[in-house]
């Protein structure tokens, strides 16, 4: 049987690969599993220890080049705008909203409970933030954060806040499509309505995967680790102790049951 | 009361407005009437006046410049790209596929009648043609038309088609959005399921308007004349007789009476 894949960090063993030996630290594609076998490895080498290993399934992995091309890259960001994010205390969204904040823009996020907007608030620095589950109105709460309208929007949710959204986008905003995870476990995806506003606001909806930018992570690296040293961007893991607790890990994630990105401790160092 | 506005072509009777002279022709936002007295001008005087003058209110004017800035500034094309336009032979959708296919695009647009299916393919020079009242699967359609997807899309309709074309954009596609007539006159727009695909494909989609491009006009000029007297681009309208024929033939532009771009002649030079 195929194991199941995910972003890992792990410890060479052994390998035949000229690239990799003994004791090295790696991360990237690993299994679900305590022992991999990789034979067609999407596997870097970690090039800081001295930072938490986890961080290379977050910040300093997929989820963090994630936040850095879709902010940078595809949203055009500029000093003094209005953004907002969606699952704004997730793996990516977190990020978005530090490099946003660094950024000298104005920042808002969603999430789903009372705790991750504390979060966002409270230690991550978001200008404001709201509990998208206790808006009766979606509209009316982006409007009540937003009363001049929207330049970023950072999309990780789908559905029914990309419509709220739409009706509040500023003149030339810009969306940049990260996920759209309300939709993915859904039979038939929701209609979105409200997408001729992209015309009367003149508005840039792009979707991107984090595997076109690969080639900047070095780019990356320089601007992120001092950030982190440095104690300028936080980083929130919730971390399930045990392979055992993968699972039920992964289907919390669609119930929004994770406070900050979610991390399986498979083995310590 | 205030008359109807619309784009228009005219000849100056007298003006205050030391721009304009007496016997000037003029084009731009005049009133549905016979008299107009134009008080704040979005008007320019006719620059070339050996073409057919009604061409101001299509080709040479607002829907002229839209097709070009949509085209040119906004799908980004490439010589060899798949393009497919909606509403193909109406104002703007003529043009643009004119204009790709003299680029050397493959170029393919949908209708709503055998007559406008016809126009696309005998006298518009389109690759493929299809009238989409007659598709009982749009995405069989551009499956068809488009074995190997969509590069670019120019967005007049909305709705289902913009459903269909979702799912066969190519990696790195883009969406210009124009228009979505089909979603004008309905109570709640349609919905739009399929945006991850935006995501899966890294589709770009854009709105616009054309009048965030009048700087161009000079430019477009240079372009569009030449081709007109050579040939190279010919120009379909559909006039209705009489101003009193104006509020059937703005009517009909929803059921897609019209072949080609409407235009109503109050008068004849």
């Amino acid at each position: 049987m195929q194991p199941i894949n995910g972003n890992g960090v792990a410890k060479v063993l052994d390998s035949e690969n000229p690239e990799f030996k003994k004791g090295d630290l790696v991360w990237g594609m690993t299994g679900w599993e305590e022992y991999s076998l990789i034979t067609a490895p999407y596997l870097f080498k970690v090039p800081h220890a001295d930072v938490p290993l986890s961080y290379y399934t977050g910040i300093l992995g997929m989820p963090g080049m994630t936040a850095y091309a879709g902010f940078y890259e595809v949203c055009s960001p500029k000093q003094g705008e209005c953004v907002f994010i969606s699952a704004a205390s997730g793996a990516v969204g977190q990020l978005v909203g530090q490099f946003a904040k660094l950024l000298g823009c104005y920042v808002v996020g969603s999430a789903g409970s009372k705790d991750k907007v504390d979060l966002l608030k409270n230690r991550l620095g978001f200008d404001e933030a709201f509990n998208y589950k206790e808006e009766p109105d979606l509209n009316a709460a982006l409007i009540r954060c937003f009363p001049e309208g929207i330049d970023i929007y950072f999309e990780n949710v789908g559905g029914k806040m990309l419509d709220a959204v739409l009706i509040n986008m500023k003149v030339g905003g810009r969306i940049a499509v990260c996920g759209m995870i309300s939709q993915y476990n859904l039979d038939e995806p929701e209609g979105v309505h409200n997408l001729t506003r992209l015309i009367s606001k003149r508005v840039r909806m792009e979707g991107f995967l984090v595997s076109d930018y690969n080639h900047l992570y070095p780019k990356f690296l320089e601007m992120i680790i001092p950030y982190i040293k440095g104690g300028k961007i936080v980083y929130v893991e919730d971390t399930a102790e045990g392979l055992e607790s993968a699972p039920a890990a992964l289907v919390g994630l669609f119930s929004g049951r994770n406070l900050g990105k979610q991390v399986v401790a498979v083995a310590s160092e």
